[in-house]
C-alpha cells in the first residue's frame, strides 16, 4: 500500500503509532508544537538532513537502518556539545508511491536509535516530494553543564577520540564496489555505533573543545584548529587498524588510514582535554593542540582528501 | 554564481551572514549545536517542510517571500500553543546549480520573519538535492504557560478566530489561472500575516484549545473537534468578505466562503474560549461548541472541499 492511498493524515496515524514516548516528552506528536522538558534553562538544537541519492541508497540501506542513521547524525551533535539528547523533530519527505511500511520502519529505527539515550520522537511533519528525504532536528539538556564549543581548543591541549573512525567509509567503500562483506564494516555503514555519553562526561571532565566527527576526522579536527585558532596534530600510531579492515583496504587497493582518518558518518567525538587532564572511559589520546593553523597528521600535512563536501 | 562553485562551507559561511541574532540566541550557528535560552523549563518544538512543486513555485514567489512563508509556518504553529517563539533550524536542500544569491535571499527572508517576534536563525544543515526543499523546527518558550492543546475543547465554548483566512487561497487561485492581481490577495499568499501575539495572549485569557489554520478553516478546526470530543458550528455571518477578494471570487467564478473556510496558509489562529469569556484583542467570535461531532457551517455539513491533503 502506497502513502499516497491512505493519505497524510494516515500515513501521520501509522507512523505515530511506530514512536515510543520518552521521559522528556511532555506533550508528543499530534498538537501544533510538542512539549519537551528542558530543566536546564536552556536548550541544545541540531539539524541534520539525509537525502536520497546522496546521503542514502534504498538498495544498500533498509529504512530502519536510515532511520537509525538519521537519528544518530542528530543525536551526536547533540553529544559533542556536552548536552544529553531530549527530543527529536523529523521533516519526512517522500513519493506518493512509497510503501507505507516503508515509512513506519525508517519510524521506528529513529525511535530506536533515540530510544537509547532516553529520547523519543515528539513531531514533525510530511510531504510528497519527487525526493526522499530525511530531515531531522533534535534537542537536548545541558544539565548545568557549560555547552563545549569547537572554540576552546589551546596549544597544549590533547587531542582524543571517542568512539570509532573509518567504519562507515569502508562499509562505504565496499558497497560502491559492489560488495556486502566484511558486514563489520557494511553493517557500520548501515547504523553507526556512536559513544553518546561520552560527550557529557567529557565536558564534565574539562573538555576544551569538542566536535562530532561526520565528515572525516581530519576536516572536522580542521574545523575545532580554524575555531579555535590553533594547529592540531594527529599521531596515527594511536590507532589500529582492525584486521577486518585491514584486509578489506587491501583487497580494495585502499590506505585504510584514508578511511580512519578522512572518513566520516561513525559519528565518533574528537575533544581536546587540559594537559595532564585524566581523560574520561572511553575516550584515547590521539594528538595533541599546538600554536599555529591547520591539521596534521605524525606532523606532515596530509594528501590525501579530507571529507566530504554536500555540494561537491 | 552556483552554490555548486561555492560548495557547502561557502554557502554555510554567505548565509549566516544574513542571519540576525536574536535575544533568546545563546549560541547561535557554526557549531555542533545551538543553544537556546528556555526559561520556563520546558521547549514548545514544531516543524514544517516546503517542497518546492508541493508548497511553492519559484516564478510565483521569490526566495525572500518563500523565507517569511517557510518561517511564518513555523511560528504560527509555536503561537498556537500559547508560546512565544525564541529560534529557527533550517534544513535546506537545492539542487547544486542554484544560484547563491537566492539562497541568500532565502535566509534573509528567514531571519526576517523570526526577528518580526524577537526570533532568530540559530542552526541549520546544508544537502545537495534535486528537490528543492526547506524543513524548518521552529522553538518557543511557554513563559510559565500551560501549553493549549487541541483537545480541550468544551460545549459550549465560543469559537475564535485571530487573523484572516481565504487571502493566501485567494492568491493561489489567482496565481494559478495565469493572474497578478489583486495584489492584497497575491500579496497575501506570498507572505502570510499571522497573529504571532494572539496565541500567548489567548493562552493567559482561558483559551480552552487552539490550533493554526494552516490547512484550512474547517479541516484544522475539525482537528479541534476530533481531538476535543465536540461538534463545532461556525457562523458565515461574522465573516466579512473584503470587496477586493469578492470581485477577484466572482471574476474566477469561485465561492469566496470556499477560500475563507477551507483555504489555508494564511497562518490565522483559532481558539475555544469558556462561555462568557472576554476575548483578547485580536480575537473574534465566529462559532460555538456543541456535544457531537464534527465541524457545521451555520449548522449545515459543508458541501465543498475541506482543505489540503500534502500527499493527494
Amino acid at each position: 500500500m502506497s502513502i499516497a492511498e491512505i493519505g497524510e493524515f494516515g500515513l501521520i496515524s501509522r507512523v505515530v503509532a511506530r514512536l515510543g514516548s520518552g521521559p522528556r516528552a511532555l506533550l508528543g506528536p499530534g498538537d501544533d508544537g510538542a512539549v519537551v522538558a528542558a530543566p536546564d534553562g536552556r536548550v541544545v538544537a541540531s539539524t541534520d538532513v539525509l537525502v536520497e541519492g546522496r546521503h542514502f541508497r534504498r538498495d544498500w540501506s533498509g529504512p530502519a537502518d536510515i532511520g537509525h542513521r538519521a537519528a544518530a547524525a542528530n543525536l551526536a551533535d547533540i553529544a559533542a556539545m556536552g548536552a544529553e539528547p531530549t527530543a527529536l523533530l523529523v521533516a519526512f519527505c517522500a513519493p506518493g508511491n512509497l510503501d507505507v511500511a516503508w515509512a513506519e520502519e525508517l519510524a521506528g529505527g529513529l525511535s530506536a536509535e533515540a530510544a537509547l539515550v532516553g529520547a523519543s520522537v515528539v513531531g514533525g511533519d510530511m510531504s510528497s516530494s519527487p525526493t526522499l528525504t530525511v530531515a531531522v532536528t533534535a534537542l537536548g539538556d545541558l544539565g548545568g553543564r557549560a555547552p563545549v564549543v569547537r572554540s576552546g581548543a589551546q596549544p597544549g591541549d590533547v587531542l582524543a577520540l571517542a568512539g570509532r573512525t573509518g567504519h562507515a567509509a569502508g562499509g562505504y567503500t565496499i558497497l560502491s564496489r559492489g560488495f556486502r562483506t566484511p558486514k563489520m564494516l557494511v553493517e557500520a555503514y548501515r547504523r553507526p555505533v556512536v559513544p553518546y555519553a561520552a560527550g557529557p562526561s567529557a565536558a564534565d571532565a574539562g573538555a576544551t573543545s569538542m566536535i562530532d566527527i561526520s565528515d572525516g576526522l581530519l576536516q572536522d579536527v580542521g574545523h575545532v584548529a580554524a575555531a579555535s585558532l590553533v594547529a592540531i596534530d594527529i599521531r596515527t600510531d594511536t590507532f589500529t587498524v582492525p584486521p577486518a579492515m585491514r584486509d578489506a583496504a587491501t583487497a580494495l587497493g585502499v590506505d585504510p588510514y584514508q578511511w580512519l582518518l578522512a572518513g566520516g558518518e561513525d559519528h565518533a567525538l574528537a575533544a581536546t582535554f587540559p594537559p595532564g587532564a585524566t581523560l574520561p572511559e572511553g575516550w584515547q589520546e590521539i594528538g595533541t593542540v599546538h600554536d599555529g593553523a591547520g591539521v596534521t597528521v605524525d606532523r606532515k600535512p596530509w594528501s590525501g582528501p579530507t571529507g566530504w563536501d554536500h555540494f561537491r
